[in-house]
């Protein structure tokens, strides 16, 4: 019976398969060029010069790379200068790509640090950035890392939720130090959760009001993340327009005058999107390809920031007000589209309703593919008319290490290279050592290449025990 | 209208509430005492005569205890003689919690290694097991590995798929040896996708064959893992026969007789089950409880064994053959429930509709939660009236660190320890240094402590880095 009902799904999942398949299909318009990746008709992809295969067969396989250039430009576009405003502040968040060679570019260029965790605070520190270019936020924030963050007089520390005011302001006093907060609120425009203290019932009014009356925390900010992926000026305005009502019941209200807007992070990849459960359970079922995001139509760096400081002065103008000062924490959308990880196929598979293509590096060190579109190229021969349809799949021996159900590419074999694009955001921090070592990362920079963090060796893997 | 829709399922969701917590409620039995934990009124929960309270503030929070006792007997369940059988031979899933001082507890009693990559491999060689007591598996196997693997000469390694034969096949001529090789299958019993060749379709016989005919691979054995969990005697003998079949036909088309039948793992641990949508959607829409496993009506060690070896026994008498060896790779049944993670509240947050509890342990050390049961205790006070619901949340900062939607439990605040059962499956190999360093991990054994991994410092998760 058990037999005959799988046999009769498999059948008409079969028979279905084409006609899904096809139905309202979308073609693939990304293409390596996007990346700024060229090609080379013996090696295939070319990054700056540099072929991929050449950065694989030097540095090992898998391999997380770092395009200096790309890295660079997004931050630029983030400081650019913009006319009579002076532009916003701009705090990268470390958890999204806690890498230090990536991190010190970031730096160099200006952008500053919002950390979650006494380790980022340590990390943002041990790289050299002042005290008032470091955020703190967070929901889990210990008594010890608020101590070092207070000792140091950060720039700011946002209060998650309303009960953290009274932490922070014990630390404070045990310390004898003022501290300048902000308070993170949720205005109903995206997470809400563990995060920020509502302002739909006056928990937030509330909570501004407690921090104010501890008489030494100094309340300077309000903060607010959207959270998910921003790609649309719709989404923004939304969030925007929420923090700034609050903002005008706080001094209607509590007579606050804050001079820090923080709008968190939250702008969207154009190239990466949250996949739908629908298109998922297509690609999984039917094989059809997971559709790509609407790269071109995607928010720009410069139409957030633009359309972000436009709204803000707008508002403070028709109130009569100074500009406040602006702060952003991106995460993805500065990071994402500046790395890729390498890999290379191990072994394929032929089923008979299935083919399995089989590479080095799975959800161990992919993670955010498990619900994200990443683009995906075959290094050599990804312009070859794509005659196979690969289900791919890590090493880590467990039905969740699929990487893509579907995905549509020439016949591929053992050794062949494969590249998954927009790995800044969340591959690195989500990485395992799942039976499997972590790969090297490796910064290309005008054509030159950078060990910036060394492949993991078997011995590093259990180098904490004491047991052996 | 977004505002309007919000309010209303808001309401909805909340009237709803109570009439969904309490239909059908199943109240929960599992205690402390199913894991051999007691009660001190001071100090909570005691293991061995150890306060978990005194383990978190010897070793920090959070922290990773491991229950000696529970690891032996959990092992020596496995491996106790049955009568006539000399029972089945062990060897322990590597990847299900590969910390080398909990591996080589298993290794003294007498438990070999299983192994799915060649990481795992030198760890089991750098533990001190001898080839013939190592199994190589999975579908991600390097050449480099096969190469380490075949020159040892290990027990067996299993090959993942037809189209390993001629790799595996190949490095044996490479290195001029014979290499002793079992098969895995799919027999439409538990996991296929990129797992075992299908037996249905006759791939699996030709792939047989093929390793037969190359001439330097000795076919010993065939290999079939169900995976997921297997709770009950009838999911049991399902996989079993299906490969019982299998061999039955091996034998009368290749005239191939087989020394060794591996099963695999998949064993439950009884006080854990993957949790059905269905429950996870009412815990986190209406704050209905996650149903606790039926532990006591889960199939046990014990028994697993006996109707293994029954049923494979009595079909060879009826064939009238000489019983082959019996080889199992549990993985959870050996660890699951041997092993727990403490944590301390950092934080609570009291919002309209949901109490959040902030402790500092999340998805980054105890990933596993996010689709499975686990039971979850106040150390201290555990046993008061449950007057709240919480919302457990980690602390990294992201929606998607929710341990459980609702939990209930006495009132508690910061500082507060938690212990989270079973955590010796998959909590390890799935553990991140996603903004938080990692945990120690220390073994419980007669009351005395052993350090078997430091906990991660700061420097640690930045050590392999070149650009700092």
């Amino acid at each position: 019976m058990r037999w005959l009902v799988s046999r009769l799904r498999r059948h008409a999942k079969l028979t279905l398969r084409p006609w899904v398949q096809n139905y309202r299909r979308r073609s693939a318009v990304l293409t390596p060029q996007r990346w700024g990746l060229t090609d080379d008709s013996a090696k295939g992809l070319v990054l700056q010069g540099v072929a991929l295969e050449d950065l694989l067969q030097r540095w090992g396989s898998p391999l997380h790379v770092v395009d200096a250039a790309a890295l660079r430009e997004n931050a630029r576009r983030f400081l650019k200068p913009r006319g009579k405003d002076s532009g916003c502040e701009v705090f990268y968040s470390y958890k999204t790509n806690p890498v230090p060679g990536v991190l010190r570019v970031l730096h160099e260029e200006g952008v500053g640090a919002e950390v979650i965790s006494h380790h980022e605070l340590w990390l943002a520190r041990r790289l050299g950035v002042a005290p008032e270019r470091i955020i703190y936020n967070g929901p889990g924030k210990s008594r010890e890392s608020l101590r070092e963050a207070i000792g140091l007089g950060i720039q700011v520390i946002n209060i998650n939720h309303a009960e953290e005011v009274a932490r922070v302001a014990e630390v404070a006093r045990e310390l004898g130090r003022r501290q300048r907060v902000g308070l993170r609120i949720s205005t109903g425009a995206g997470w809400t959760a563990q995060f920020g203290t509502p302002t739909h019932d006056g928990a937030a009014l509330r909570a501004f009001a407690a921090a104010h009356a501890t008489g030494v925390l100094d309340v300077v900010g309000v903060h607010a993340h959207l959270g998910g992926m921003i790609h649309d000026q719709g989404t923004l305005l939304w969030a925007v327009n929420g923090v700034l009502d609050f903002v005008e019941q706080l001094e209607s209200e509590l007579g606050l005058q804050l001079q820090i807007l923080n709008f968190g992070g939250s702008l969207a990849t154009p190239t990466v999107h949250h996949d739908t459960p629908l298109d998922r359970r297509l690609n999984q079922t039917f094989h059809r390809e997971l559709p790509e995001p609407a790269a071109d139509a995607s928010l720009s760096i410069e139409d957030y920031i633009d359309t972000l400081m436009r709204t803000v002065r707008e508002r403070y103008q028709r109130r009569g007000r100074p500009m406040p000062r602006v702060f952003v924490e991106p995460g993805r959308s500065m990071t994402g589209n500046t790395q890729m990880l390498l890999a290379r196929v191990i072994s394929t598979k032929q089923a008979a309703d299935a083919s399995f293509l089989i590479p080095d590096a799975g959800i161990n060190v992919a993670e955010p593919l498990r619900g994200e579109f990443h683009k995906m190229f075959a290094v050599r021969g990804w312009q070859q008319t794509a005659t196979e349809t690969y289900t791919v799949v890590g090493p880590i021996c467990s039905p969740a290490d699929t990487l893509i159900y579907a995905w549509r590419s020439r016949r591929l074999a053992e050794g062949d290279a494969l590249v998954i694009m927009d790995a800044g955001g969340y591959f690195v921090p989500f990485s395992t050592s799942f039976s499997f070592p972590q790969p090297a990362i490796v910064m290309v920079d005008e054509g030159r290449e950078y060990l910036l963090r060394r492949a993991e060796r078997f011995e590093d893997v259990v180098s904490r025990d004491k047991v052996l």
